[in-house]
């Protein structure tokens, strides 16, 4: 392994995001490739959760991964280690991907050995929900020390995802986090989310996790 | 009481927030008013800590809070069972509160009988800390739970704050926080910034905190 790359992403410039992402999709459809986009606060377990995820994955499929950050590398550097393609986005103090420069990440990833692309979108709870980024579905992470009420002051992201990671349920006995008010929470803005309890420190829950994945990047990739 | 108004932000029409923001600020020195803006990810604790603040300094000011969020109205019944005056700010998906917007939200506050007014920003690391409000002084929260590398991850929101409150400080020994690589981390950044470790659940670190402010809101209206 001789390092990993640092994209500079720049601002897309097309009219329509919704239509952009739709092309990238079906694009990535006939490619057969997968791609995840993953978002949540700032230092809510995304890169400890990834790391887990490659793990259990990283037999199966051909995982690649983008960090898009403001600044800094320390996630694609942390990445790197799991032996997964790694590159870093560098959004320039931009707080969100759409699919334009989702589509440049994926251009400097490189996807010939991909089938299972993971964005790690920026740290936000609000704009990131705004942008459709071409992914075929949408994970968020909420921890614990977060608050039980997030759903309710975040609700178009609570809204827009296919799947929520309540991490951190190690830590549990430490906080006031009621576990079924959330989950009351974020079904009456979205019946159809899955909630998986996790914790990226001691695993729990991974598995349960890696296996959503797993059926779906194989249902789309068609494997 | 007869409770709280909630407010919804129009978007600002003025060209330069910058020179807004000034506007604002030399306003609120001739009328005698300290303003300070708070920030920090989702659920870091800004509005507990808020809590505590109220309760420390409820007898020296008269104390007004401008809760902003995108939607709901938990943060604001929060603060008014202190018996502080507050309004609810609904930004309409707004990620951030530039000058324009805090002016809406003074105004629908009122000031009358107000000298010491706290925006409690929408909870995120990014937008917030590219928009001047117009306040005398920015503080910022960094919870443990979210990681000592986010100085690394979000430089800007570290470089433009005064202040530093590291909360939730009870729960270090369940957590991989390294405080002094933090405050190294920071001080890069930003050599100036004041840091104080807090913890809004037991009140450790909330009366350095409160003194930081007396001082300052004191030196500003003259008093």
């Amino acid at each position: 392994m001789d390092g990993f790359r640092i994209l500079e992403i720049k601002k897309s410039v097309f009219e329509s995001n919704d239509r952009e992402a739709d092309l990238l999709r079906e694009q990535l459809k006939k490619d057969r490739i997968f791609l995840l986009n993953l978002m949540s606060s700032p230092g809510s377990g995304k890169t400890s959760t990834l790391k887990r995820t490659i793990a259990a994955l990283k037999d199966e499929f051909q995982i690649g991964v983008m960090e898009a950050d403001i600044d800094s590398d320390v996630d694609a550097a942390a990445i790197e280690k799991t032996g997964a393609k790694v590159i870093q986005l560098h959004t320039g103090g931009m707080c969100h991907l759409d699919a334009g420069m989702t589509r440049q990440g994926l251009e400097g990833l490189g996807l010939a050995d991909v089938n299972l692309a993971i964005l790690e979108n920026v740290g936000n709870l609000v704009c990131p929900a705004e942008f459709d980024t071409g992914s075929v579905k949408n994970a968020m992470i909420l921890s614990v020390p977060e608050g039980d009420d997030k759903p309710l002051k975040y609700p178009l992201m609570f809204s827009i995802c296919d799947v929520l990671l309540i991490n951190k349920i190690d830590v549990l006995p430490y906080f006031d986090f009621d576990l079924e008010a959330c989950k009351r929470y974020v079904y009456r803005l979205n019946p159809k989310m899955k909630i998986i309890p996790i914790s990226a420190r001691t695993g729990e829950g991974i598995e349960e996790w890696a296996d959503w994945l797993r059926t779906e990047t194989r249902a789309w990739i068609g494997n």
